[in-house]
């Protein structure tokens, strides 16, 4: 493993946000933040923040409470924008017009605008996905359809500036990616190795011939509507 | 993919703890944390807890700042203890005999004693690991033997109740196999499809032949000598 090339470090600046917001789902923040982190540690030029309403303590979907590093007024235009997803607080979330109307702002001058999970979601409820491809949690894939955004079963799909990956864990991949693009091939095996990401899953990956969505959707159903309760409109849309 | 069998929701109560201080790598804390929230959620008898000294934010190697679950004190008995590593601050860590204590006394009853990264050598740092085999990052792997321990390259390592993790990303395959170990592995692969761990690393796996720990041994000693400066005995028995 050779270090990255030297011309590399001179890279423009570059400021990733990601966003925080009330119960969303731990792992789909921190895993492409550490490879971000990692990222602005290694080359200079790159910096990462994480946005919310107030800097003050939210809770998420683990017992650990966390504390954004920024408003976001005060990272008015991120080159790269990044929202993680959750389970009943993201699809209530999406009829949170205030946070949809911070994403479209913040989402407004960035080069790239990414998600996790059903972060996807979110970008989509903002109007901002329509037209594209894009990728969610396996379990609410369809429910991109109502916004006029076409469901990919990939693990991360890129769609012009737009970059959303599959569930929780993809945001590693997609981020590992995201580093390629951005700092080169050299830079993200490097932050890789860094963070020792050489996967070996216990029972093996995921056996996607034995999954079916459908089996699941009383699930689903149940967290929509205790979601949506107080929107039925979008209830509606969504349940299909 | 069929749930889990019936029998295994009589789970005996089980509280599995982590353990958070300033510094940590946040991937450490929130990769098997997020496998073990999932493993609380769906069946009834676990509960997962962050432990801090204090139940307020703390800063960590990312912009996030985190605010435990609880204190140490109220939680003097958890069944499972697990611990976070990270660079400079855990390096630090080692010589920090208030947490050490803290440690050990978590430790005492717990029928399962972890460690996710360098948190591996706070186990050793407070003399739990002695005789033991190990793992920790590969970087950091062999500052086990002047504590005693037997370093083992492996993603985790199981000797008696001690199961240490390899490098960051090495937690969540650790935890997965703990879930499998005591909740039985139909549930930890329903936890692996939940957060759809099916990695796929953009740039493959980490090449391990081409990673030679002596070329980035001057990346360790200056961290080693920016943790334990105020700590020459500690220091010079690290560095070999």
């Amino acid at each position: 493993m050779t270090q990255w090339s030297a011309e590399r470090t001179a890279a423009p600046d570059m400021t990733i946000a990601f966003v925080a917001y009330p119960g969303i789902t731990m792992l789909d923040l921190v895993g492409p933040l550490q490879v971000c982190a990692a990222l602005a540690e290694l080359v200079p030029g790159y910096r990462t923040v994480v946005l919310g309403e107030r800097i003050e303590p939210m809770g998420t979907d683990t017992p650990l409470a966390v504390v954004p590093s920024h408003t976001f007024d005060e990272v008015p235009d991120p080159d790269v924008l990044l929202v993680p997803g959750g389970l009943v607080p993201t699809l209530a979330a999406m009829a949170d017009e205030e946070l949809l109307g911070r994403l479209r702002r913040a989402a407004a001058g960035a080069s790239v605008v990414g998600s996790v999970c059903t972060g996807s979601l979110l970008l989509a409820a903002a109007g901002l996905l329509e037209g594209c491809r894009a990728t969610t949690h396996w379990l609410f894939r369809d429910l991109l359809v109502p916004f006029g955004v076409t469901p990919v079963a990939e693990r991360w799909v890129e769609d012009g500036r737009y970059l959303t990956a599959a569930g929780v864990a993809a945001g590693i991949d997609m981020a590992l990616h995201l580093v390629g693009r951005v700092a080169g091939a050299d830079v993200a095996r490097w932050v890789q190795l860094m963070i020792e990401y050489d996967p070996q899953p216990p029972f093996g990956g995921i056996d996607w011939a034995a999954v079916d969505p459908a089996e699941h959707a009383p699930f689903r159903q149940q967290a929509l509507v205790r979601a949506l309760g107080d929107h039925p409109e979008l209830l509606a849309r969504l349940s299909g």
